[in-house]
């Protein structure tokens, strides 16, 4: 049964228990040498401990459980060159559903070789948008398949609130919640969920200057684009969907960008200080905390660490 | 009041109480991946997580303690290029007593920075065992400290062996626990706790072929010493001392050796698949499980991961 509307807290909650079985409840983490550095008490919601490495896995367990069996049947389709393809490619392969996976030919071979040993087909097409979706509109129109959009989904919504329900549960009293945003999906979920559990907390999305789509969204009520896709957080290129981009004006607080600079400090001080591995994305939110340290100073904020699926090979330090 | 024969459980027991302001209780980690690479149940102590990044803090922390008053107002000092000297210094930090590190010229930046940012005082020498003794002996001799060795020193063993005490309290029915051997300190305190909390689990210790004077020590029953140093198992490259080698001979079952590419795939499987950052020596314990596959089959291992602290701009991969 799939939702067509806004997730309320109640549906998130019945997402939560269905999931359970296929997601961890990743560790929330602190550290004393970050919270000396930043001022504030931080709460790390872990989910590079997630399944597949990253947060899109709730979604994605989501989707796939809102299909019928008739969908079920024919199969899963979608473009990603990330976490997402690994998210449906496992969610697919746990329910013994077929799944057909866009992906460009640049993608990380490290990305591709995870998706494919998940069972999933992978089809390649040109590193473009364009490609991209007429090479899926062609998949879909072979096998059937229902193309699951990564973000512009309110089941995939519904299981990404999942993620900022369960820091708040084990964290009380969280004072401000933060996500970086890149097509939006997770920043959606954790509004509603934080709107719920707690209706006074700041809700502070962050994004990098070089795609600020969201931010100058959110600054002009009207939806933006990116006009560049050269940012090291690669989870974050993406542009707001309609679905997400109403939801994001409505609940979310604030929408701080930071620069490429800011993004590596940040991501090093987390690896070399918390001893875990984290994308350039999941730096975005901290990186937006020390830009703006005296607004924080003294509270107690729950971030979300996206995923961990980096090239070791290929570090910005 | 300091340890004067081989720590009983008991006396650990005491020890864990009183360190307990000092030291986190680290969490213990799995991943459904490495447990079907390896073919075991497998749960990692994350004491990379640990305060300084490294268990050595738990030793530090209880040498400190006990020192009588006297003791601690002339200092603490030792010699070492690693986690020992910044334990020794943030314990000393904790409680107003005096420390100074004697560290070679050739030490990482990055361990030197952060000793000097505990307030310790860093003395320099050549990078050899004879110029850090001599060294030693003279700051010694001029301040009147209490020399803290890193392993060969009962108190120090007596911390160390509450990592695997929280281990084996965390996770029920271990059969298996492994450790790497340094010089010895944490795989005797681990085997002191392990023997009493589970008498019938293996103890497995683990080494370096290029530093395995553990190994050969263990298997003709007299201590033998390393020929080399250059193992990227930074921690493990010194040899036993007295106590350790007692206390090893006694309780361990046995002591499996692991090659340079052993040491370096283990260690790239832990960052990629648990998005944890550990240094070369923790990946000592995970390599020789997965040489010894058909060994370990369907056993629920308990693997103690010992720091963090690795230099990201040199890396082996």
């Amino acid at each position: 049964m799939k939702l067509t509307s806004i997730p309320t807290f109640q549906e998130i909650e019945k997402v939560h228990e269905r999931i359970k079985p296929y997601i961890n409840q990743t560790p929330v983490l602190s550290s004393t040498a970050i919270n000396e550095i930043s001022g504030a008490e931080i709460y790390f919601k872990c989910e590079n401990f997630q399944k597949i490495g990253a947060f899109k896995m709730r979604g994605a367990a989501n989707a796939i459980l809102a299909l019928s069996e008739a969908e079920r049947a024919k199969g899963v389709a979608t473009h990603s060159s990330g976490n997402h393809a690994q998210a449906v490619a496992l969610s697919a392969k746990n329910h013994g559903v077929p799944a057909y996976i866009v992906m460009p030919e640049n993608a990380p071979s490290i990305k591709r070789a995870a998706t494919a040993g998940y069972g999933a087909e992978i089809i390649t097409c040109a590193p473009t948008l364009a490609a991209r979706e007429s090479t899926l509109d062609k998949v879909v129109a072979r096998t059937g398949a229902t193309f699951l959009h990564p973000y512009n989904n309110y089941d995939v919504i519904a299981g990404q609130a999942t993620c900022a329900k369960e820091l708040i549960e084990e964290v009380p009293n969280l004072e401000v919640i933060m996500a970086p945003i890149g097509g939006g999906g997770l920043m959606s979920g954790t509004a509603i969920s934080t709107k719920a559990l707690l209706p006074n907390a700041q809700i502070i999305g962050s994004e990098p200057k070089w795609a600020d789509d969201a931010y100058r969204s959110f600054k002009s009520g009207r939806m933006q684009y990116n006009t560049r896709v050269d940012t090291i957080a690669d989870g974050l290129r993406t542009n707001l969907g309609p679905l997400t981009f109403e939801i994001i004006t409505k609940l979310v607080d604030d929408i701080i960008t930071v620069s490429e600079e800011e993004i590596v400090a940040a991501m090093r001080i987390i690896w070399e200080r918390m001893k875990i591995i984290i994308e350039p994305s999941c730096a975005v939110p901290f990186a937006a905390l020390l830009q703006q340290k005296e607004r924080f100073a003294g509270k107690k904020v729950g971030i979300i660490i996206t995923g961990g699926n980096v090239d070791v090979n290929n570090l910005p330090f």
